[in-house]
């Protein structure tokens, strides 16, 4: 029942950024001549992002946020990019990074939680930009487009942030069609991080135990999460952050599914655990409370119709595929 | 059946690695008072790593492969070290990188794949120092020894390939007993790096895929594996890895297990696929070879009675508990 249940949830919904279909084209990408072949083509396209938000034409959606690579250099040129792969059409695709000078910004809204910043590409209002949980929750381009710019934001993410090298500390080069530097000072490599995080849902019979970080929007709930640390295994690393989190013990854990999550590179592993204590003990550092919630309390959170006004994750997150599974009847671990 | 097999394997085996027995106390690295109290008392230990090699007192197995605090600075002091947590009993045991100069090559034994150096610890000829995958596989040390080694390993093997900030150069600083590190200059904090990896089994029937690596011991062959990519589930890089490197189309792919493994820094994410392709065409750079296998070869290679010489992984590595699952029996995907 729970392998058809994430199977299902996963094909109905799309997990956010799981399902980008392109090839990846790995073994080519150390073949220069190839890549700079497709870049040439007519039909080639680009992910465009600054400022770590990707670049949208303004209209109805779903839109399309893939442009000719003339673009890139109408809007400044990139700082690095990417090739992500080919697309069902045999189109390549690539993922561009804009100079921060190529957008400006606009107003600061402080009041919204996910779109703090408003930046626009200056001469060109046909285009804006818009944060990728944004673009996620909205459905503002479709599900395949959701996956191949979360893709294209973790792995220009990734350059941005290692422009160095960490053995050393000389500038390193972009090789591999954007998937490795290279130091030329002490001929290290260096490839994209993607960081395992375990996000879990504690059981105890009836109940299920969800908290709040500090930094959630107000009334939101979900499961406790963390990463996963070197010398530990997919299921002690749920025991752990879970005991840490909340101080509860927690016995057999299973995995459910995994999704990627482009802030800026996690890769999150979803697992139910069988708790074998009841007491909660916060560690504040990391949540702002922790509960337990029967069936009819969730059920109420997915309807938004909670007492309290507690809601939990929209269905672009794992977290809310974990807890439908189990509010809608699903078993234990 | 699936759970219950891998979760009595993990059981009885103890996947090379895992299930360190440490408290973590992760919550108290900030607290430097705390941990420099840690390292005043009497019972504290450390596991002592030289040229990426645990150092081992002779004798006979088991050995304690955890020496006071006083052993460091008589070795010549700690490169760096991390706090590794509390044992069973309470005691604080660290990790600590000795200087390279701490330790002499003596001679190189090139026939061994395992371990082609032996080093010595000049004036100290109660102690060793030997590959940590020889320790793990010859149980030089007890299994809960084996895991708290993979930790220390991991940990410090970070520090000595990133003593540098990857987004502007710097030498960076270690906090947080050794689990951050820090740059004055611009500020970035930089977390240990776990990198996920898949390996997996994919099953036609009452065949399975394996292939070896021209650098596999002779007549190894094991489970195709792969790092997980930015902007992809577990899910798909199982069926990326395979149909790069093999050439075969795989469906539904269940995950079954996952393991810690130092080298450097891997989770390695165990997984079964269910193949809807048969012909196989080889990665001539990720393989040297690929085919299918029925149970009775299977079973051969675990009995190192193949008449081709061929045989499997050894129970250290998670590759043996995946193929035995299938060969004992165990159902598809």
């Amino acid at each position: 029942m729970k392998d058809a249940f994430f199977k299902t949830a996963a094909r109905a919904f799309g997990f956010g950024f799981a399902g980008a279909p392109l090839d990846r084209l790995s073994a080519k990408r150390d073949d220069f001549g190839f890549v700079a072949a497709l870049r040439e083509r007519a039909d080639a396209r680009a992910a465009l992002i600054a400022r770590d938000m990707p670049i949208l034409p303004k209209g109805e959606a779903p839109r399309e946020p893939f442009f000719p690579l003339s673009a890139v250099a109408a809007l400044g040129g990139a700082r690095f990019e990417a090739l992500l792969g080919l697309d069902a059409r045999g189109a390549p695709v690539f993922a561009a990074a804009l100079p921060d000078g190529a957008v400006e910004m606009l107003a600061d809204e402080s009041e919204g939680i996910l779109d703090r910043r408003v930046l626009i590409v200056p001469g060109r209002d046909d285009l804006e930009l818009v944060d990728l949980r944004t673009i996620a929750v909205q459905g503002l381009v479709s599900p395949d487009a959701v996956a191949i710019l979360g893709q294209a934001k973790a792995i220009l993410d990734w350059h941005a942030r290692h422009g160095h090298c960490a053995h050393c500390g000389a500038p390193t080069r972009i090789v591999a069609a954007g998937w490795r530097r290279e130091c030329d000072a002490c001929k290290a490599q260096h490839f994209p991080r993607t960081d395992p995080v375990v996000i879990m849902l504690a059981l105890d019979g009836e109940r299920c135990l969800l908290g709040r970080q500090a930094r959630f929007p107000k009334g939101m709930y979900s499961c406790l999460a963390g990463f996963v640390e070197p010398g530990e295994t997919i299921e002690e690393a749920v025991r752990r952050e879970i005991h840490e989190e909340a101080g509860v013990a927690c016995g057999e854990v299973a995995y459910v599914a995994s999704q990627p999550w482009p802030f800026p590179s996690s890769l999150m592993v979803g697992c139910l655990a069988q708790a074998t204590s009841r007491a909660i003990t916060i560690d504040r550092v990391e949540l702002e409370d922790a509960r337990w919630f029967d069936r009819a309390d969730v059920a109420a959170m997915f309807e938004k119709r909670h007492p309290q006004r507690l809601w939990a994750p929209n269905p672009m997150a794992i977290a809310h595929h974990i807890l439908r599974y189990w509010a809608e009847g699903g078993g234990g671990v």
